[in-house]
Parts: C-alpha cells; structure tokens; sequence
C-alpha cells in the first residue's frame, strides 16, 4: 500500500487508547473483559484503513471486532470511523500481525478476517504470505476448534496457492466464491480494495476455512 | 451430450472385445494381468468419444489407461481411435461410471481422471453430482493411498461445489488453476468439451485431490 506519511498519527492514536490498544498483549486471553461482554471476537489482520472492520461492526453489532494494522497513518482513519461511527464493538491494535498469537490466546478467536493481503507472487518469496503454513498455524492457535479463517483476494495465484495451502494444513474449505460480486452473495462488506478492484472488473476470490483443532 | 444414435455401434463394440472389455468385472483386481505388464493403472471416468484418454495413452505410453463410457454411441468413436493409432495401453469399459467399485479392486487405481461432467446445477440435485461425497467415497476405495483424483471443468459453480467437497471428504487439494489455458500450464491433453468450451472464451478450472487413505 502507498500511505502517505501523517506525522500527527501516532499523537491521536496515543489520545485515543481506549480504542487503540497500547499494550495489546497483557489482554491475550482477557479481550472479552476489555468489551465488557461476553460475546463472540472476530479480528482482522491488516485492517488497512478500517471499512471493512467499522462496516462489519455496524452490522453486527453483537460481535466484538478487534482490527490489526501496522501502518499508523492508515489506522488512523480506521480510528476515524470509530470515533464518527461512535462504535463500541471495535477495538484497534497497531502493531505487526505476526504478534498474534502474542495479541491472543490459544482458542480465543471465534473468526479471523485476511483480505487482500500482499500477493507476493515470485515463488522465493512464498514464506512471506499470509497463507503460508507458518502463519496457518498462528491461526489455527488462536482459532477455537471450529473457527473460520475467512480470505479474500483478487489475486488468482494467491487464490489458488491459499486453497492448496489450507487444505495441505488441514482447514476444510467452504463458502467458495471464484466471482464474489457475481454471486449473488449477500452480506459482503466491501474493503477500500475491493471496491477498487471490482470496480476495474477483476474478480474477487473468497472462501472459509475451517479450523478443525 | 447430444448423441448421435448409431445403430452399429454395439456390433463394432463387440467385434473388438480385446480393447473394449465385456466383463470387466471379471478383471477387478487383475487389470495389469490383462495388459501384461506392471505399470500405473489410470482410469477415466466418462470418457466421451476419447480423445482424453487416447491422447493421454499416446503422450504417457508406460502407463496403461482405462476409459470407461456408458454410450456406445460415442465409445465406438474411441474405439476408432484406439485402432486408428495402434493403441496398446488403452482399454475400454462400456459401463456406467457408477460400477467403478466392482470394475476395480481396493487402491488398485494409481489416478482417476474426471474431466466436463455434468454440473447438475441444481441443489436438489447435488446428489448427482460426480464429485458428490457418496462418489468420492468410491474413488478413495480404487485409489491407492496418496493416488490422484485429476478434475477439470468449464463451470465454475461445479468447480466451486467439487473443491468444498473434496476438502470435506479429507481429500488434499493440490496444482488448483482457476483459468488453466492462460496458467503456462504444460502437457495438458484436452478434452472434445474443453476445446469447444476454451474456443469460447470459457475459463478452465482443474484441480488434483489426493486421497489420503
């Protein structure tokens, strides 16, 4: 993502630290008490500038929603919206996803959110996404047995590699879509990406896997 | 398919009864006897008019090739090949696909190969289906451990059903491409179907499911 720099970022997140979390590791096991609710917990990794995470949130306002994003001025407006929206059910956290299973404890996440994360297409540099097995098991550690990773991409080879590495892991796979926005499905919350992309005309892949442990 | 009703067929079928096999039954468990040789055993399943199966047989010649193709209308047109060519590791089954667990022993198969058939797009007739679990359950019982269920299809919502319920069944989903004619893929053979589909500008899907039992 190209973000332009906004040196006043990190002072706003510091002023709002009831929603940008500082330390969110002394949390890990505890993020319900944080809502005061004992309600399901769904995080995005890499929440960008926070659409889909607040668009999610207004929608489903009995489900807590936690979103990650490391660039402070992008999170900023996902701040915004909180702040505009007066939404009580997110939570923002800015730091690197790969802390998450320092962010959460084992089995705490009833989904997680990954949309249109970096492609990385050259095959040396496969390590490096978010598909890939090592991040699988970050997943699978914070997801409760059951819990669904829910993906997003208008990137086919991302797309094909992420099946095949889901279902390598052991995720099952459901919900499929090889053309989101021609499906008929209803319920999608849009990214500032996708609405971009879609709009050029390129497919949108989505599906779910399943953690099974 | 639409097909042509060709009253000679039957009578050609059975005047070539040592490349199309009247009781295959009876080989269950003996087909590398029949083709006198130890070599991998790959099977179609719905093998049209044959140009699959025959290309496949002429392109991999250590490897001996089942097709198996209720119409006789349009088996008799693979027949033809097979005598055009000189085939000698290719046979051919005149059954419904459906006998696929008498026809073959337990892990006697080394890869299935399911090429265009019929969508069936209705949910009330998800049952009919050829990737539908009670149909996986019969190819995991021919395919060895760790052998290779090879599926290709022009419609995107059977490819979409067929990958949930390989994942489903515990089949390992590997080398997905979701537009196989634009994927630099090599040494794909092509089916009657696909060249007319392709021909049209129609996507290609294809995965391989490897049975894990």
């Amino acid at each position: 993502m190209r973000v332009r720099h906004k040196p006043w970022a990190k002072g706003k997140l510091d002023q709002h630290s009831d929603i940008v979390i500082q330390s969110p590791k002394e949390y890990s096991g505890e993020w319900r008490d944080l809502f005061k609710r004992d309600a399901p917990l769904h995080v995005e990794i890499g929440s960008g500038k926070g659409s889909f995470i607040t668009g999610m949130a207004k929608k489903y306002p009995t489900i807590n929603f936690i979103g990650i994003e490391l660039h402070e001025s992008v999170i900023v407006t996902a701040l915004d919206h909180c702040l505009d929206e007066n939404l009580k059910n997110v939570r923002l956290i800015n730091e690197d996803a790969r802390g998450l299973t320092e962010f959460f404890a084992e089995d705490e996440v009833d989904a997680l959110y990954l949309n249109f994360c970096d492609p990385w297409p050259k095959k040396r540099h496969e390590k490096r996404r978010l598909t890939y097995s090592a991040f699988l098991a970050q997943y699978e550690y914070v997801l409760k047995k059951g819990g669904i990773l829910n993906f997003k991409t208008d990137n086919q080879g991302l797309f094909e590699y992420s099946l095949e590495s889901f279902s390598k892991y052991g995720f099952v796979l459901q919900n499929i879509s090889l053309d989101l926005h021609h499906s008929g499905m209803q319920n999608n919350v849009v990214t500032e990406y996708e609405e971009k992309f879609s709009e050029k005309g390129q497919r949108i892949y989505r599906c779910e896997a399943i953690s099974s442990e």
